[in-house]
């Protein structure tokens, strides 16, 4: 049976095969993205288009006024973003206080209010070493809150939360996906940089596909 | 030892108590607030004055764009405020979807970021039957989310959980606490309208402690 899903979307590769995967077994998603102040709007930005040309009905929530709770992280502030591949202390300052269960606390209220069932997040496990909120045994303890902190429950999905980012973007490839249409790049230039973190892993990820990454690079 | 704890604090009794009572334990209260588009701000008010008279550090955080995401509610919408007392069908309206993981994720969020072991929420007994995420069985799954979501673990306290609000009340009378700092009014006027819910069962409170309410009524 047809389905509303929320979909927690941050214009990124993981989020957009979740939400076609949802599109593909015939649910209806309602993309929600949250603008919490990043340096730059492009994933946003993505994301708007994303949703334009899927048809897919999108909310962006501007929650920037909570960093002022949980600032420190180089994803909101002006700590210089770590180049090169995930190393675990460069990645630290990456983390952000409590970041996924504020994040899906709203998304879970969302879903509540427009009687949607399930909520979709991307954690996969390359980001089990370094985020707590995106292990298995988190999404787990919040399912077990989510049964029973409103009258409807709610379930959180996490489809590739065994599966690493190559894997995901195997699935997406064969379903046939334009990842061009994602933004990865911590930097918010006219074209993607090719040299942070997020960038090279992307590339990693088409390399070990066989596959070109659609998107335009600077180098 | 003296420690750092998060208050959510409303501007409300039961809150304003559990703020004297992290005081009086020798603990440093962070007291926390939310905007999140009430039809009113006199409670935030009543919190900032009650704060600055206490010399408590408080902050408040404007997430009224979440409305958008879990609007509905006759705290935040033009729906008539229920008057009289406290009745499953009228009291039912006034339920925010998961407004209380929402509100809990960010004060835990605040609390990794400050360094406090403790968030402090003001949950108690009289909110059981019509509110899910105020029962114990909720808290209890939360902090099993909360010792794990962070590389520090958080402690959600919710002192007065068995407690109605008239022995909240008790309490608070004992520890000699003024209620003219509070705000308890569903509406925003100049003074207490002492006829919605939220009047009469504050007013209810002081009765059954044989105590004169401090605040100004209109009638």
């Amino acid at each position: 049976m047809t389905q509303k899903a929320v979909v927690i979307f941050s214009g990124g590769m993981d989020s957009f095969t979740i939400l076609n995967k949802v599109i593909q077994q015939g649910d209806v998603p309602y993309a929600l993205s949250f603008n919490y102040g990043q340096r730059h709007k492009k994933e946003l930005d993505y994301a708007a288009r994303a949703c334009e040309i899927l048809g897919v009905k999108h909310k962006i929530i501007d929650i920037s006024a909570i960093n002022e709770l949980i600032g420190g992280s180089s994803l909101t502030d002006d700590i210089e973003v770590p180049e090169g591949h995930y190393e675990e202390e460069s990645m630290k300052q990456t983390v952000v206080p409590n970041r996924n269960m504020i994040l899906l606390s709203m998304a879970v209220g969302y879903a509540v209010s427009i009687g949607a069932p399930d909520v979709y997040y991307g954690a996969h496990s390359g980001d089990h070493a370094i985020y707590p909120d995106c292990r298995p045994e988190f999404v787990n303890a919040m399912n077990d809150v989510c049964a029973i902190a409103n009258y409807e429950s709610v379930n959180i999905k996490t489809p590739y939360i065994h599966n690493s980012k190559i894997e995901i973007l195997t699935d997406g490839l064969k379903m046939g996906l334009d990842y061009g249409l994602t933004w990865t790049c911590y930097n918010g230039q006219e074209k993607a940089c090719g040299k942070c973190g997020a960038c090279q892993e992307r590339l990693e990820a088409f390399k070990e596909n066989g596959a070109t990454d659609p998107l335009d690079y600077m180098s």
